[in-house]
């Protein structure tokens, strides 16, 4: 039996008013309903309420990863400076690692994420594969300094992370935990009661070469996805739909433009130039020529870590995905005017043809089948119509390099993808040899050999996910916890405190509930049955009941079930069993 | 039911030999027992059985305090600067507070305490008298920059603590919850079975008025106390016992000198003036003289904050306490040779009788009752012997200066102080208005006027208490863990792997221990019984079951008591309940 909350004594200011600078649901209702305050921006305190809630999402999570094997262990969030010279992540994770020098001049930084630390812990001390496969986790605070940190909980300069770290002797074993801990990861979803995706996505500054995120929907989330019915999922960052850009042929789409087509083509040529004045956008030039965003091509050229120009082209409705285009050109950064200019280009009217000699031209898969591009004729105010690859101009690569949007086909199975909004709640990495090489971490193989761990790397993000819940649980009046999680499972309000019985019958049934494994809350504050009613959910509470002077005297109490707000009259003696049926 | 170790898959490896840089006993069996492991200096990751026993001790100092209707909360690790601005102790704290900017380079420190973040956390919010008096605890990682780390979790730079603060109306309220807070930490001691003692103690950093440290009595121990039967005890840093010089006259002890006294007194004077060459020091006056270094008066001349010279006399066996004396001459400090010449004195040879004019003198109390004193006679290589306070010089004030040392007396009760050395566990604080005044934190009183919080503020050193423990309970084979904070409390040894009997005795017991709400661990590694003995005592399982094939053919197993080496034959159907008597 748990300790029964008593809102007289606990420490939970609620606000009648919204915080000025809570822009979500989530942020606005955990300060409102006294969880959390903030400290400094980016960073909060967890308040009493706040906390249970916190550790009950702790607990799910360490359920499940102890179900996985996993062992839990705390490592420090101190880490010196050198093994992140190790492992080139100094230079590389830039303004967000969080840097400080010791009283010796020491480098350190604050962890973000710990594949450092438990890459040196393990190198000099796991030496045989008959050790292998381990993985270790933690559950502990994190800092990432971000830019602009908003939005409460969802985007923190110091939050509540668990994560974990698997050594294996081969891509095998690493796919066999990798698949497990997705198992496990759902789990974790489901049993928070999330809406949730698990997606495909990009390993970002962790690394490695397979990576899925765990995306709760909301509105809320600034993560956007692509989902089918089929069950293929996607961060847009990382997918792979097939767009499908629509033609223009010449003739339509220059009668279209109002008789604004001066058709000058060179000898032989099917396109037509066409004089675009001041049209140097993709949206400006759809609507001049009257078609749509996806019959244009855009062009965008910049320039590798080499220095040497590459031109993407792709349907004018798309973006270009530059973490794609990064592992094709390594360092690439679109030209800015200045540079443009100097490389005697029209920014604005781009296109394949009479496009300078030298530059690398690449262009996106989906494009292969459209046989007449509208693009920009590399002439300041002119566009061509009718372009046809192959013939007027040449590509030197096609590949896959847009952000994949709603409406695009599915990679697995054809229909159009869905679109939606997503919170990353957790994450999961195959990182392979990444840092194991590169801090030459090694194991004593079967054949005796020296070899680098297999490794994988899991996170969850634990006080995320508590905003995540509350994202997708809440309504007019305040939060609508689920049981798994909520503080308590029921408080109970008794309305008159003067009254002995209202008061003796709340305890009562408040230690009935208890004593069975439950937490329970009772509101015993002198107050109107109007604030407690509000705060009750406000706080959100699953269940309610009411106690009343009225309803006492015919034995009878009324129980609110918060997430339809539906009231039910009940005899004492029949309340704790419907509590039951109902939780 | 908990899980079951299993020490095949359990990530604890254990060590053979002593690593090189562990100085005390703690530090070398934590890293040998493979609960630690050091990521920097001073800077430890919790390994599966280390962070098994910090969980433990960490719950049993939740469960104290919640006792106590404290509130558990959880505040960030990171705080703003303009916090320390407000308190002052931004300057004050010095090098061991780890100060760091953000990307915007805004101030930040990590937090070695809370005082600020708690006090600013309440004063938005908490108005009126009626919401007091409130407790509110965390238990979190804590950042100090230690300038040499050392004894592994006993001096760390980044380790655990509980810190809890009160808010109170008056000082009676907050006596009353310190009184309670002291309870609670000693049942806290109790519970992690430790030798323990409560003692006055300076307030340090955190500052206030009244404060108590429990020690964990341990050789390792940094800290020295003093302690009589009585029940008196203290920081020989803040006790303040009665010293009791003993006198020597003059003629006796110039002719101790071996006739190398020069008497020479001023006219009328009784003081006999010795030729000291070269006998700079107490330790050399006292061989010199052939009398008791208790039997000299030490005197030492240093200058305040506003540059004043002021000189202390005191009895030349005890040392000179600076917290106390900060305290009657704020910013004190000792001349160095340089300053004491230009000042006219000769170091070594300082006394009362001829001190230049202007130097406030201020002596022990504890030297009031001497008539006679062996001090210097101010001019190099000269004493005096029997100068007489209030006739051959005078003394400006009397004051409790000294560093209270075992054998002075009892202030409380006039016996013998006993003298040990102390690992400082934990301590509770009275801060008064310290914070609440320098940071504006009021609230309405009962009278309608607005007054500064009154406030109290606990601390327990969680990591270091997993040390103190283990300073005190280890003997050559390893740890001896008290049953509460063990990382199981019994350990199952099936000494043959290969045999199906054995192996299902030992889990049949495993499984019915665990059961009975005990923690459990099997040694169901494929090891010689030598390892598994050996690993078993090292990593200090309470109790160890010994499964071998011989003794199971006669239904018999081994119990071994780790605390006693005590190892008992017993019928397999009586162990259990052998074990439940035991444990």
């Amino acid at each position: 039996m748990t300790d029964i909350i008593r809102m007289s004594e606990i420490y939970a200011p609620t606000l009648k008013e919204d915080p000025a600078d809570a822009e979500i649901a989530s942020h606005r209702l955990l300060l409102r309903a006294g969880m959390i305050r903030k400290a400094a921006s980016g960073i909060y305190t967890f308040l009493p309420l706040g906390l249970k809630v916190l550790a009950k999402i702790e607990n799910i999570v360490r359920e499940e990863m102890d179900a996985t094997g996993a062992q839990e262990i705390l490592m420090p969030a101190l880490q010196p400076a050198e093994l992140w010279f190790e492992s080139g992540r100094w230079d590389d994770y830039g303004p967000e690692l969080m840097r400080l020098h010791d009283r010796h001049a020491r480098g350190f930084c604050l962890g973000p994420t710990h594949e450092e630390l438990i890459t040196a812990l393990l190198r000099n001390e796991l030496r045989s594969y008959k050790q292998l496969p381990i993985s270790l986790y933690q559950i502990q605070v994190k800092f990432r300094d971000e830019i602009r940190p908003r939005f409460g909980l969802l985007r923190g300069r110091e939050f509540i992370m668990k994560d974990a770290y698997s050594f294996h002797a081969t891509q095998e074993s690493l796919q066999k935990t990798y698949d497990e801990m997705g198992g496990a990861y759902g789990r974790m979803c489901d049993r928070m009661e999330l809406d949730w995706r698990g997606v495909e996505a990009d390993s970002g500054q962790i690394g490695g070469s397979t990576s899925r995120e765990f995306m709760a929907l909301a509105d809320a989330g600034e993560a956007e996805l692509v989902y089918c019915s089929c069950g293929y999922a996607a961060n847009t960052e990382a997918g792979s739909g097939i767009a499908t850009p629509t033609e223009a042929t010449g003739a339509g789409a220059a009668g279209g433009a109002g008789g604004a087509a001066a058709g000058a083509g060179a000898a032989g040529a099917a396109w037509e130039k066409v004089a675009t004045p001041g049209v140097s956008s993709i949206e400006a030039l759809a609507q001049f020529l009257e078609i749509e965003e996806a019959a244009t091509v855009k062009a965008m050229v910049g320039k590798g870590a080499d220095g040497a120009l590459v031109a993407f082209f792709l349907p004018g409705d798309h973006g270009l995905n530059l973490i794609k285009v990064d592992r094709i050109v390594p360092g690439f950064a679109l030209l800015d005017n200045e540079e443009a200019a100097a490389a005697g280009l029209s920014l604005g009217f781009l296109g394949p043809v009479g496009l300078p000699a030298g530059i690398r031209r690449i262009a996106a898969s989906d494009l292969a089948a459209s046989a007449r591009w509208v693009v920009g004729a590399n002439e300041e105010g002119f566009h061509l119509i009718g372009a046809r690859p192959g013939l007027d101009f040449e590509i030197d690569e096609w590949a896959d390099i847009l952000v994949v949007a709603p409406g695009d086909c599915c990679p697995v199975c054809g229909a159009p993808l869905e679109g939606a909004r997503g919170i990353e709640v957790s994450q999961i990495f195959q990182l392979g040899e990444k840092y194991s090489k590169a801090m030459n971490a090694t194991f004593s193989a079967e054949d005796g050999t020296d070899q680098h761990f297999v490794m994988g790397c899991y996170g969850v993000g634990v006080s995320r996910s508590m905003a995540a819940i509350v994202e997708q649980k809440n309504d007019a009046a305040g939060i609508v916890w689920p049981a798994s999680v909520a503080p308590a499972q029921v408080c109970l309000l008794p309305l008159d405190i003067g009254d002995d019985a209202v008061v003796a019958a709340a305890w009562e049934l408040a230690t009935r509930i208890a004593a069975l494994g439950f937490d329970v809350a009772v509101d015993d504050r002198d107050e109107r049955a109007g604030v407690k009613f509000n705060d009750a959910d406000l706080i959100g509470w699953p269940m309610q009941i009411i106690v009343g002077k009225r309803s006492l005297a015919q034995s009878e109490v009324e129980l609110k079930i918060r997430s339809t707000g539906e009231k039910r009259s009940l005899a004492l003696d029949e309340v704790v069993d419907t509590f039951l049926s109902l939780i």
